[in-house]
């Protein structure tokens, strides 16, 4: 039948909700190297709200951006992981989670780098 | 086989695409009071890149959300029509078109509200 | 002050709303060429829920999604733009229009290709 | 500094991705009684492409949208987490997590059900 979950597997699954609500969410949103910021701080902004969730970083690459605009005669594109890189700091009862994305082989790879217990304040 | 579309008709039918977009792109995304801002100002600047869009005019009601958030014990919602007023304008060749979006009876209702010939620059 | 809408122009803004609405709900969507057809039809039958929308054809590109598959390790991608053929018909008032969505020059670029009074049912 | 994650804390993340990515993905897309079965459809098959994603059970509840529609004028309404039900199956190296999605207090509250160690085939 399975065990119910610990703690760090909670704080595990709960760091796994919120990238996919932030990609999902986010994934398609008109964006150029002039917007990124505003849409990086809307990001953060708004998975910060989501339950456990203790920071959000986000980084669109205006590089990238450029560079793909520059073979285009579009001023804009969608925003897709190609662009992103995001971490997350969950922290779940007595467990803190870091998780980042990366892109890896053209694929937005998610990964937990780190669990660790801490002291509960 | 019907007509071709005249330059205010493609006005309004671009109009019409940046509404669409941006209530599907953002319905869903978390938000609370302190987070609607940086919001706002993301939603505005993404879909002012879209073609043909002069000026993206976005206003998400914090009281709303707040008396929202009163009945709840989450500490945000999810954006959705009932917290949001917008407004648009479009440029297309020589016609600019104004419009708007607002709750009418738990809708929120996209209209336009303005056609307009202007001198091209 | 310009003009208020007359019944064309406003069933090209319901035109635009369904495509925006269309493309930034489903772009992003995890989509192999197996689950085309179900995701096809989902989106089919959602924008025809929508006011004023007669029919809604959509047509997901399976030929260039086992292109992009063959390049990568992966065995699924993101819906965007590169894969979709959309036709909508909308009747507002005595107007129908028909509008289509096509790939043209890597750019998702949505197009009215008629605007016709018809006798009123 | 903490630790690496354990097969079965990746397999609990691999569990919340595809939560958040299903939510955010298509919380928001139009829906009636009527299109709901396409609906539950496409939302399956697309998140069963994402990886170590073994079934996906959707199950949208048409009498909960009817009695919504009851009072209202419109003939459809958007997708949110107070019409879905859904289960998902994930398995990763030796670890099978099933996790669920329900509607509590009026939050769409994602849970994981069981965490199990299976042979691996």
């Amino acid at each position: 039948m399975g065990n119910q979950p610990t703690s760090s597997q909670t704080a595990c699954f709960e760091a796994g909700i919120k990238f996919g609500s932030l990609y999902h969410q986010f994934a398609g949103t008109p964006v150029s190297p002039e917007s990124a910021e505003s849409l990086e701080c809307a990001i953060e902004e708004s998975i910060e709200n989501q339950p456990h969730c203790q920071a959000v970083g986000v980084d669109i690459d205006t590089d990238a951006l450029a560079d793909v605009l520059a073979e285009s005669t579009a001023s804009y594109t969608e925003l897709t992981g190609q662009f992103l890189d995001v971490e997350i700091d969950i922290e779940y009862e007595s467990q803190t989670v870091h998780a980042e994305m990366h892109l890896e082989d053209g694929y937005p790879m998610m990964r937990i780098t780190s669990v660790e217990e801490h002291c509960e304040s």
